[in-house]
Formats: structure tokens, C-alpha cells, sequence
């Protein structure tokens, strides 16, 4: 028997799409229901087989439901929990895929007070530079991370069911505090995204914009790739993790004073010294992290 | 007959040695004489066949030189220069291959005041990850672009024969001021460089950074790659253009106040906004600059 009877998909993406794919292909669920704001692209994952039915509406989506996958933009949380609710039975697993889990939290305990036993949110470290459904594959969670922020009021075998999917799906799951999530991925993903669309930013609005992006070369296009980011998400991400952000955003505003003081006075030791530092702990991090084999195209 | 007779590579190593095997290989140099600091190093290089002899001092190496290429690293420029000066015959050209072109020509102008016409700066943009004359090959700079910061005081003649030694190794010459220069690489190289390697510090100090660390991916591993370069040459290129790094510095440091702001007033349309115009410019830029073919390994 399968892990899951029924897993209803709430926005059939790249994210939630290879789910629905890499538990088919695991035979760890019976049957994907798609649900979303557009029947088109819901009719076009059923074409597509990724999902086996769509869902007209919560009730008939959530009926005898095992699980929820909720893998929409997470800007729409709130209203999707508000919609979910009424219908939500007593039986039906809650888990997500949103980058940031404080707000995804805060929309569970405002929407979703009578489950929170059953609301285990997940942060799936899955790259997404495609997006969409024709971008959906079963191995995009092979080998990769997915952090589970369990509530406190959690039921432990409800937790415990969200791990195992997820490790049907390929991945290795560890366990943070939402609070400690959202500062480490503010810190390790969210400033660095900032960063480099600030930087783009400043330089395309100048005068000269032109002649400087004529002379830029390997290193700018390194530490520039992700400005190609989607804005979207990254508005929502940045909003959502604003407090974290923030803070983050502060700890390196002083180390960019330090690095100022350095320069203005001449300190070429300590700039060295700063420099090694970073590049041993840089070097010694790609030591240990090659890239995962398996890239989304 | 050679465009060169005598080429003088003082720094035989990735930078000047791959001028050299460009330049045997282009039949453009009849002799090629390396000095430096390591006599271990420089008879490696002759054993390479980089060089076809090696000088034991400034007097030797240039008599009857027909250029000059001082690729050693930018700190030690003004005390080459200075040992340089008194054996230097009138008819002998001077390039460079630095990062930074202010501080070069500071050091010319105090240096080698009786020169002025010969000596033509120049900044090859070339990748530099791996260093040392084991690390040299002749199509280093092949469809790379150099960037020519000629003196007011140059020959014209000493400048079209600096520039055919370049574009002899491959390369497309450009000619820029060098404050613009210094300004431009600033921008797009040097502040991207110091950004990084602020992050990584930053981070890398952590009660946490372990943590931190474990859960950083792909676009961690973009942002951070350049966080991984040599802390001594960058250490030289921010104390050589501390003038300009500090000005970029400064302006980036306005944009992190305005997306400060942004995310303190939960001013989303205007972050999204930010974000799509950079996106857009960083992938029209992409577009129009596919990575050259070839790169060092």
C-alpha cells in the first residue's frame, strides 16, 4: 500500500509538480489531485500526467484527502488557508514548499488554528531557476535538503508522514526552529540575492551603464547570476523574511563599514587578513558541498 | 621579421608567460628574457621553454630590448620601476598588465619621468584563478579584450606597437582614461570582489557558521565564487584603487539604504520593481556576452 491514498497539489509548478512525478514514480501515492487559480494550466498538468485529476473546488479537492501539499507563490498563503479551511478534514496532512516559514506559520495559527496537529511546514532547498509545470521532473528533490519546521502543537506521527514523503521524494530531511530558519536562509540565500539585484540595479541606472557592462567579465557574471532571479518570488520571499532580512542586511552593512575603514586607511594587512579568512572558509564550504549531480534543465 | 625583436617579460608567470607563448606562437618575438625575484622560478620557466634566456639584472636584460612587459604583481610596480630606470635605452617600450592603471602611472610619472613617450599601460582581462608559469598558455588572451590607458605624453608609434603586441596574443584592444579605467573596473570587478569576500567573512565568523554554511547552495556558490580568488593580488588591487573602490563603495552603499527602506515599509511594488530591472539588464547583458571559449584551466 501506498504512503499516500490522495495528495492534493495546490499550485502544480516546477516545485509542486516534480513532487506529484517523484511520488508517482516511487508508488508512494494512488492519486495526485491538482487544485489552482488556472484551469488552464491545471488542464495542461493533467495532459501532461503529472497530476491525475483537478479538483473543482476545496471541498471536492480535500474529500478524503491524506495530504496537502500547498506549493503556490507564498504570497497567496493566507488566502489559501482562508479558502482550505471550512473543508478541511480531520485526517488530512498539511505540509508546504515556501522558502520562508515565519509568515507561512503566522497564516497557519490566523487560518488553520483547529490543525495545527497536522500542519508540518517544509522548505525544500530545490534550485528554480525554470518555473512551471512543463518544467517539473522526478528527480529534482534527489540528493537535495528539505528542512521540516515542525510546530510545537504538532502530532509526531503527523510529522513523521510529511518526513517520509519527502524522503520518497529523494531528499534528506533535517529539522530547524522557523525562527533560526528564516535567519540562516536570510543570511545564506536572501542578502546574497539582494545584493547582487542591488548591484545590477545601481550600475544599470548609470549614465555610463553601457560602458560599464562592456568591461564586466567572469567575476560579475558569477556574482551577478542570481539578479536573473524571478522578481516575483523574490519580492515575496524578501517581504515575507523582511525581519530577517533586516537583520541580516545590518550585520553586513557593519562589515561593509569595516571594510570601508580598511580602505580609507590603507590597512593593506588587515585587508589580506580579511581576505584569507573568507577564501579558506569559501574554499573548505566547496570542499565539502560539490553541486548536486541532478540540475533542473 | 618579428614585430619583436627582444621581449622582456619581468613576472614570468600566468599573466607574462602566456604573453610570451602567444607571442612565439604568433611568430611575433624573436627572443624572449625573463627577470623576477626567484631564480628557482625563472629557470622553471626557461626549463618550460617560456622564456628563451633568463637575465641576472635590469643592465643585461635591457640592452637592445625592444619592450618591456612588467607582469609581476602591482605592489612591487614602483620598485621595478625604480630598478628599471637607469638601464632603460630610448628605444625601448614599456607596457604593464595591472588591474589598476592610476597607481601604474602614478609610479611612471615618479619613476620613469624620462620615458614618458614608451610607456603605454595596459589591462589584459584575462582569468587569473589559477597562477605561476605552470599555469601559462598561448590562447590566454585569444577573443579576451585588453584595455590600453596611453599617457599624453605617449609616441603615437609607441602606442600602435604596444597595441599590435596585444592584439598579437589575441586579443581586442580597447582605449580608455585611466580614471575611467580605475572607475569602471571598480564597478564591475573590484566592489563585486570585496563584496564577497565581506559576506563570506562576515558569515565564516558566526557563533553559527557552521549552520549557516551546511544549508548554503547554488546561489551561495555563485555570489561567494570570486570570495575564493587570492587574497594577496586583491589585496593589491583594493589598495591600488582604493580611490575609486571607495567611491563605488559609496554609491553601492546608497542602493542597500534605499532597498533598506524598501523592506522597512514593506514597499513590495517598488522591490519588485527593483528587481525586474535588474534582472532585465543583468540577462540583456548575458545575452550579448556568452564566456569566452577558451579559459585557463
Amino acid at each position: 500500500m501506498a504512503l499516500l491514498g490522495k495528495l492534493v497539489v495546490c499550485g502544480v509548478g516546477l516545485i509542486g509538480g516534480s513532487v506529484a512525478l517523484a511520488l508517482k514514480r516511487a508508488g508512494a501515492v494512488e492519486r495526485v489531485v491538482g487544485v489552482g487559480r488556472s484551469p488552464a494550466a491545471l488542464e495542461h498538468a493533467l495532459a501532461l500526467g503529472v497530476v491525475d485529476e483537478i479538483a473543482q473546488d476545496w471541498a471536492g479537492a480535500l474529500q478524503n484527502a491524506d495530504m496537502v501539499l500547498l506549493a503556490a507563490p507564498v504570497g497567496q498563503t493566507d488566502a489559501i488557508m482562508e479558502a482550505m479551511a471550512p473543508h478541511l478534514g480531520p485526517n488530512t496532512l498539511i505540509t508546504d514548499a515556501g522558502s520562508t516559514k515565519r509568515d507561512v506559520i503566522e497564516a497557519v495559527y490566523r487560518r488553520l488554528d483547529a490543525h495545527l496537529a497536522r500542519v508540518v511546514p517544509a522548505h525544500p532547498i530545490a534550485g528554480a531557476e525554470k518555473s512551471g509545470v512543463d518544467a517539473a521532473f522526478p528527480d529534482l528533490y534527489v540528493g537535495r535538503r528539505v528542512v521540516l519546521t515542525p510546530l510545537s502543537e504538532n502530532d509526531p506521527a503527523a510529522v513523521e508522514r510529511v518526513r517520509a514523503m519527502w524522503q520518497a521524494c529523494g531528499a534528506t530531511v533535517v529539522d530547524m526552529a522557523p525562527q533560526e530558519h528564516d535567519r540562516v536562509f536570510a543570511a545564506v540565500s536572501h542578502l546574497p540575492h539582494l545584493l547582487a539585484f542591488g548591484l545590477v540595479h545601481d550600475l544599470a541606472g548609470r549614465a555610463n551603464a553601457e560602458l560599464l557592462f562592456s568591461h564586466a567579465a567572469s567575476g560579475f557574471r558569477d556574482f551577478t547570476r542570481i539578479a536573473g532571479s524571478h522578481p516575483e518570488m523574490w519580492r515575496d520571499i524578501c517581504m515575507a523574511n523582511r525581519q530577517a532580512l533586516l537583520a541580516e542586511l545590518d550585520q553586513y552593512l557593519a562589515e561593509l563599514a569595516y571594510l570601508r575603514a580598511l580602505l580609507l586607511g590603507g590597512e593593506a594587512d588587515r585587508l589580506e587578513k580579511l581576505f584569507e579568512e573568507a577564501r579558506c572558509a569559501r574554499n573548505a564550504w566547496a570542499e565539502r558541498n560539490a553541486p548536486p549531480p541532478i540540475t533542473a534543465e
